[in-house]
């Protein structure tokens, strides 16, 4: 039996309508350094999106499912792109300025990304590649920039270079948006994996309108028209944690900081334009914390920052609280799931405390996130808090599939999909029976030891805890009993005199069963880290198996 | 080019199992007179609705597309049947037991209602009717009530009588709900118009789904598993507003009035379980207002009150802010829109003063609700706080037809539903350039001159706020000039004296240009009334045309 209601898909142009109508006077303002902010309301940046889409339609010959990159900041062009170029039936995709110009290269290819829009100082990152990109018809410079190095990089290539604001001078500040299908592609976005090729998720209209409702929902986001929010998450990672489509759903204001990220200028554009909201990794915080303690601002508006891509420091979420009266709010997710998986807003009607132990978890999941944990053993470990398995879910708004380029069909790995089609996170933790997640380790990472699991990073944080240890690393080796069993890798403090690794093991037992202590330990100078600063196990492991570590092991 | 998006149908089992499970805590408190309040978490519903479900599809013979009726006030069971029936993949009718018995009869035999799910109390409201239920197979006594009545009523017919808790003992406590389209039938109601028969809108899960998130967005409801919301409206009238779904999806805890509706009761219920948020229409809160200016209680636990169905007085708005510290806010809607078609909340940074301007209209549409004004003249009035034409909404949650019955298919009334798809409401007014929409008149009562319209309503507010004027009702009549013209039939205050006609217009033409002004006026003892206490303009009209009403003619 059909229902009456009527059929009306969930668009980018639906949004794009709404919030340049009925919330024309909301605003997106960049910072520029030392200049005045750029200021442009929500119905003027409606105006700018349309001659966008007539440029890019009418002289470059965009149509629709054509890929069109950006390689920009946060700032309110890229915004106009946001919206232009999926409401036209083209798709968006957002270039990662950090990766690796092989990567970067091999990404715009995969794509097949006919333009690219750049801001001007990013062009020195852009002119390099261009004798490797292979579909790219039209370069698109956004903002001031020297454009020699573009220039003298395209001799021999056939793509042309265009002014954006000369691009849009004169058109037409409507645009007739086409009625597509909700399921058809909007953006796309790859995941850096640290093994094997770059991975691409493209969202959908619908993933991204449902997304955007969720954003505002009250145990999310819960950001209003009277709210200014701050994304410092780059709008090149996973849709700046879906802030800009959410603001042009409900009028929140947008701070844009463009390329002014050091904590300096933050701290400046917090105590002058207010903003009531932000979102950002812990890093960004913990530079911010310490430039306030240095030269102090009123940092005060911000009643609620959202805080993600890697686990927060409870003290520094504490310092913030206490220092400047910002509540710190985890979030988890990943470009896979677009990225709101769970939000940490405590539940209605616990004490101070209580709510503080909630924050600090990776969140509650929303309705239209089911998750469950793969357990070592097959089946799916209870939502008790302390069972723990490899987090699975399903919605939505979460992947089901990687791109598989123009001509190739959806890939879909199995250890990144379930067959039933579940997304496998590769995270491995806990779910409280309120549904709450706290995750305690990488898949990757995790121990195996006889159908059990062990956390590596449980026993880093409490070997770390010790006063002698600077930095510790555990890893997984193979044991002919257990499977896997774990080595601690220990770096001791250059002023204290090395312990006992039984002391160590004693100060581990205090916390942790028996059966998770290491019985492998090895003192090294150093953890080798990746590009990106996080432990590198793949090289201890290695180190491991190719017997180049002096192994102490103690046995009950 | 597709996503890579899992696609994954937004279904009312999902809010079902996201409710029950992560927000398992949460609880309905059924309201029963002098005992004590019946209690029950969201976990312990949840193997209630799989009971129902099992007792309805193994017992009762329910399958897929089947309608389940209820003829329930607002209780714990009736959100059972609320979440059971759509969730097995059954369609559920929720019957007004405020209509006409023909018209409920017409209803049931109409949707080929195959189950009637009645509170005890109601028997003597359903048992007259059986005789004229076609369909009808099993009856379902939910609560304690006489059911002498209707073992007398179903002898020689068909069905049977069940009794709720025996049907549900002993059934398991979990439910494998099937995965279903999106687009099929959840749930329907139908509009008690004044003309013609009732007509049916057949809600989908995902209309449901999507008006569930808009209730908890910031701007709608704002509700989360912190407040506790007192639904007075009734279940059978749009889904209570769509709050038992909203509830599960976020976890808000329910106050359930049951049959208790009356001033007094439901100050005792708000003092005692100190609900966060309500809603209902006007006419209960005036009721309230008397309730606790005669005997005083603390109902300021209520931080948000929605208010809909009729415009509020400004006057009672003020009143329970000044009085009790409760602000209400006004929402649009109707049966064919789920209801949620605007909310009243203020936009950000605006005075005390004009918040309660915005909060006197009838709202702003969300991103999910398009609306536009068809002109007297044929074209779209702009949304400039002042031109008036027809309101029509679009999205997907707003009714696109009506249903044609079993094997009929949808009806779509010219005068319901443009060439385009939209929805016409019949509701006459304007949108201010914010998107916020004030009501001034029904389509049918606006007076159409000479290519304006005129609004009957503001008519006469302006003469009722006129001393010596105790009513006042402006139709419409034939003129040959313009068309229509404005009929202005007053009643005098019985001690006053009646003033000239003159001065009355006089008095109006302080507010109102002089075009809009009556040249005809009667006095009349009392202006007709609908059984429901509003003005029936029909009968005036027919007074006019059949020369009963002695009318003075004042020319400029």
């Amino acid at each position: 039996m059909l229902s009456t209601m009527q059929d009306v898909p969930l668009t980018i142009a639906r949004i794009l309508r709404h919030g340049t109508r009925v919330h024309g006077g909301s605003r997106i303002t960049t910072w520029t350094g030392d200049g005045a902010p750029h200021r442009q309301t929500f119905a003027e940046t409606g105006e700018r999106v349309a001659r966008l889409a007539h440029a890019l339609r009418d002289e470059l010959g965009v149509r629709e499912e054509d890929r069109v990159a950006t390689l920009m900041w946060n700032n309110s062009e890229h915004v106009e792109a946001y919206f232009a170029v999926p409401a036209m039936g083209a798709v968006l995709h957002t270039l990662n300025l950090r990766l690796p110009a092989d990567q970067l290269a091999w990404i715009v290819n995969h794509a097949a990304d006919r333009v690219v829009l750049v801001n001007g100082s990013l062009i020195p990152l852009l002119a390099p590649l261009m004798p490797r990109l292979e579909t790219v018809e039209h370069i698109v410079v956004v903002g001031p920039g020297d454009t020699s190095a573009l220039d003298s990089a395209l001799e021999g290539h056939p793509a042309r270079v265009h002014a954006y604001e000369d691009l849009l001078a004169g058109r037409p500040d409507a645009y007739d948006w086409p009625e597509l299908d909700e399921r058809s592609a909007a953006a796309m976005c790859y995941t850096s994996g640290t093994t094997g090729d770059p991975k691409g998720v493209v969202y959908s209209h619908r993933s991204i309108y449902l997304h955007s409702m969720q954003v505002n929902m009250t145990q999310s986001m819960a950001l209003t028209d009277a709210d200014t929010s701050l994304p410092v998450v780059p709008m090149f990672h996973v849709n700046a944690w879906g802030l800009p489509h959410a603001a042009l759903m409900t009028g929140v204001n947008l701070l844009m900081p463009d390329r002014f990220l050091q904590p300096a200028p933050l701290a400046e554009m917090i105590a002058t334009e207010r903003p009531t909201h932000a979102a950002a990794v812990p890093t960004i915080w913990q530079g911010l914390l310490a430039e306030l303690d240095a030269r102090p601002r009123d940092v005060s508006s911000m009643k609620r920052v959202t805080i993600g891509g890697a686990a927060c420091p409870p003290s520094l979420m504490s310092a913030f609280e206490e220092r400047h009266g910002v509540t710190l709010c985890h979030a988890w997710g990943m470009t896979e799931t677009s990225p709101l998986g769970s939000v940490a807003m405590p539940p209605g009607g616990v004490s101070a405390e209580e709510e503080f132990a909630y924050r600090v978890t990776q969140g509650r999941f929303p309705a239209g996130v089911e998750a469950r944990l793969a357990a070592p053993d097959g089946t799916f470990a209870p939502w008790d808090g302390s069972s723990t398995g490899e987090l699975e879910v399903r919605g939505p708004w979460i992947a089901g599939a990687y791109y598989g380029g123009a001509d190739g069909e959806p890939i879909r790995p199995d250890d990144k999909f379930s067959p039933d089609g579940w997304l496998r996170t590769g995270d491995v933790g806990s779910i409280s029976p309120d549904g709450y997640l706290t995750i305690t380790d990488r898949a990757k990472d995790v121990i195996k030891s006889g159908g059990e699991w062990i956390s590596s990073v449980e026993l880093e944080n409490a070997l770390m805890a010790h006063d002698a240890v600077a930095e510790a690393a555990v890893v997984a080796v193979p044991d002919e009993k257990w499977g896997e069993r774990p080595l601690a890798a220990v770096v001791f403090h250059e002023d204290e005199s090395a312990v006992p690794y039984d002391e160590l093991r004693t100060h581990l037992g205090k916390d942790l069963a028996r059966w998770q202590l290491p019985e492998r330990w090895t003192t090294v100078g150093s953890v080798p880290k990746t590009s990106v600063g996080k432990f590198d196990k793949k090289v201890l492991r290695k180190q491991y198996a190719d017997g180049e570590l002096d192994v102490t092991r103690l046995d009950d």
